[in-house]
């Protein structure tokens, strides 16, 4: 049984940086882990739903993948289009908004919204929100200090090749969602 | 084009918080990040596979589900296996040594390895190998003071009205594959 003790920020910034205690049985743990909210008790831990993952199809059933230059790995990884859900927008806005930016596309329907995922459960505590939608239109690069992205239509079978690219970065949920895809043929 | 100037180590710990300098095209970018490692040169960034996470089927087609609970959203949280891989293991050294740990259940066969990939990229440099395996054996749970996690054999069935649960905690890499068996039915 772990019960939550107290929280203690150790950084501030964009990511913010906490350490919690809990008790385990008896047994103090404490857990480092970063978060963009502010964080003051237990109940603002996983409580603000950050961003939305868009997994968008075209109207003949190929996927839309993004290749964005990431800071983190000084490098440019494949991934599924996402973005920070702004104050005031559901998630169907705020994926449509991203995609428009980002892609140049269009959503024409908005055909699943998963519930809030937990990701990077083991180092943060960020939400966010699988949209699944059908898009139309032309893609054009999204270019600026922060982004540098590149739209791709990929087929069944261009899905397949990209898994088996050596060298080749891709986010993790992206790959394991196209290996599952690819899996099942 | 991004190119990358110099990291400063902003805070020590299990998760090391850097700050990355870029030049974009002329214009300076400050970038904030996590990492397990440390972080001197952009050689350094994502430079190690970290863990894995353990893509795991019963030999009647059934998935293998953990419940773990996880500080960091002080609550449980159905995903995949996942754990560190330690020094001198290969991927499939780890998957098999955690999911002995972690659920009690052999690994039978390994059926795929994919390429490390790229975990929270937003955020971090951490490389995840995703591992498919057939496993055997008796559940059972896992329990002490920094780990408390439970095992469930899972049909697809039982996987579709999982994903309908709400308030539900999920990983994104759990649930966007699930969802991704789920849709191809």
């Amino acid at each position: 049984m772990k019960t939550f003790r107290q929280v203690r920020k150790t950084e501030n910034g964009f990511l913010k940086k906490y350490e919690l205690l809990y008790d385990a049985d008896g047994t103090p743990v404490r857990w480092e882990m970063i978060s963009l909210n502010e964080i003051r008790s237990a109940a603002d831990l996983a409580s603000t739903l950050s961003a939305v993952e868009i997994i968008a199809r075209f109207e003949d059933g190929d996927y839309l993948l993004c290749r964005e230059f990431r800071f983190a790995v000084n490098d440019v990884c494949y991934e599924f289009p996402t973005g920070m859900i702004e104050p005031g927008e559901t998630p169907q806005q705020a994926a449509a908004r991203e995609l428009k930016e980002e892609t140049g596309l269009d959503v024409i329907r908005v055909d699943r919204v998963l519930p809030p995922a937990c990701y990077s459960v083991g180092i943060c505590d960020e939400l966010v929100v699988p949209v699944f939608v059908t898009v139309r239109g032309d893609m054009k690069p999204c270019h600026d200090a922060y982004e540098e992205i590149a739209s791709f239509k990929m087929s069944p079978e261009q899905i397949h090749s990209l898994l088996r690219q050596p060298g080749v970065k891709i986010t993790e949920t992206c790959m394991l969602a196209l290996a599952m895809l690819d899996e099942k043929g």
